[in-house]
């Protein structure tokens, strides 16, 4: 599926930015559009949300991550050669896990139970938001629909995810004490996961991405992403106001 | 996408049959439409091929080959959770490796060296056959588009695997003694691969066809998958005897 523009000016195609430029852009990208910006990731970290708030992003983040491995298949499933295959496949035994009882997913399931969750509550899915829903399925479709450049540049949220999951630890440490600490082991292995990752899709993208079409196609995929993760938290920010209401 | 046919029939539905007699129907296809019948087969394993013939095949089937990784991303990315998709990950490793160098699309590559072709001709692919191009995109989109049950079941092929691969060694080693042995090293390890695939796959799917509709569509979709691997030395078979012509 060929999404780039299509050249109607008749003025000569946009010159490309240097490996630099693009990788400067796609920073910037992150840097005003991830959601550690956003108003509930920011009540989340000074400390501001309810026992049910923070019950509720659990819940409904967890239909996100179980999606992980479903996109980075689906990522997979482009991707030309085994060597490119086998290293995005890592992303997926990441989240599934080695064996069972492992992985960042079990990590989620546990982190809702160190939150008072039972794992069946989040398997069920049931109470999980309209507005979560679509995101999820916006992503995925995105990865399955799009270039395997557009899926992999979207990944790069990853570039910010670290620093987010570092103050995310400390500020559960500090203002959630009610959630028991060994839940907090998903944050701390994408850490690492998260640098490992977001290295390695930056490099695809810089070196897939030549021309300023699909420069630009990055960006916006990347963009696309931040979008998805923003509209999450503004649909489980909404369902709190509401039952404030 | 659910491509069961509807019932206008007014009559209630059938019966859906025991496992044993839905087992006994899939083996019943894999029988009667393996390519193990195919006339083309049949001549490289009598020793009839030719040295041309016997590389166009390599060539040709080699295509098929380096899709498999990414027709398995597809069906792993329908499965609903970890356990399976971590059981259908190894199928991916089995073929791209677990490092640069090893796996079964490298065996293959080794296959091709063994019988005179370099590795860059095989992975050009410019003398693909447009027949085989169809029926190796037809199967990747089936797996793509169907159900989980129809994707699995059309892998149940291996259930014929492990014995041809017997008989093609046997028959390579007997009648094409200008391929070097260890250019075999695909065909042997597929015979216990074949094994554990094919039961696993076939314990998914007696356990996921409950209703005679579904019953249907997993003998469908491996009746489908028999006619790709036809179709494929269909192409091979034909184009060898236009050259003769």
């Amino acid at each position: 599926m060929n999404t780039a523009a299509v050249n109607t000016t008749g003025a000569p195609p946009a010159e490309p930015w240097s490996p630099a430029e693009l990788e400067a852009r796609l920073r910037a990208v992150g840097e005003e559009h991830y959601h550690h910006r956003h108003p509930f990731n920011i009540r989340m970290h000074s400390g501001d949300l309810s026992q049910a708030e923070l019950r509720r992003w659990i819940v409904n983040r967890f239909h996100y991550q179980r999606h992980i491995p479903v996109k980075d298949a689906l990522i997979t499933a482009k991707l030309p050669t085994s060597e490119l295959r086998r290293r995005w496949l890592r992303r997926i035994q990441d989240h599934d896990g080695p064996q069972e009882g492992e992985g960042g997913i079990e990590r989620w399931l546990r982190l809702g139970e160190a939150a008072g969750l039972d794992r069946e509550t989040l398997l069920r899915a049931d109470s999980v938001l309209p507005g979560v829903r679509l995101a999820v399925d916006g992503y995925v479709n995105f990865c399955r629909l799009r270039s395997p450049l557009e899926a992999v540049a979207a990944s790069l949220t990853e570039l910010s995810a670290p620093d987010l999951m570092r103050t995310r630890i400390d500020a559960f440490e500090r203002h959630y004490q009610w959630i028991e600490p060994e839940g907090l082991a998903y944050f701390r292995a994408r850490v690492s996961q998260g640098r490992r990752d977001s290295r390695e899709a930056l490099d695809l993208v810089l070196s897939w991405a030549r021309s300023r079409e699909e420069q630009e196609s990055a960006v916006a995929a990347l963009r696309f992403k931040c979008d998805v993760l923003w509209s999450l938290l503004d649909a489980v920010d909404r369902a709190g106001r509401r039952e404030q209401a």
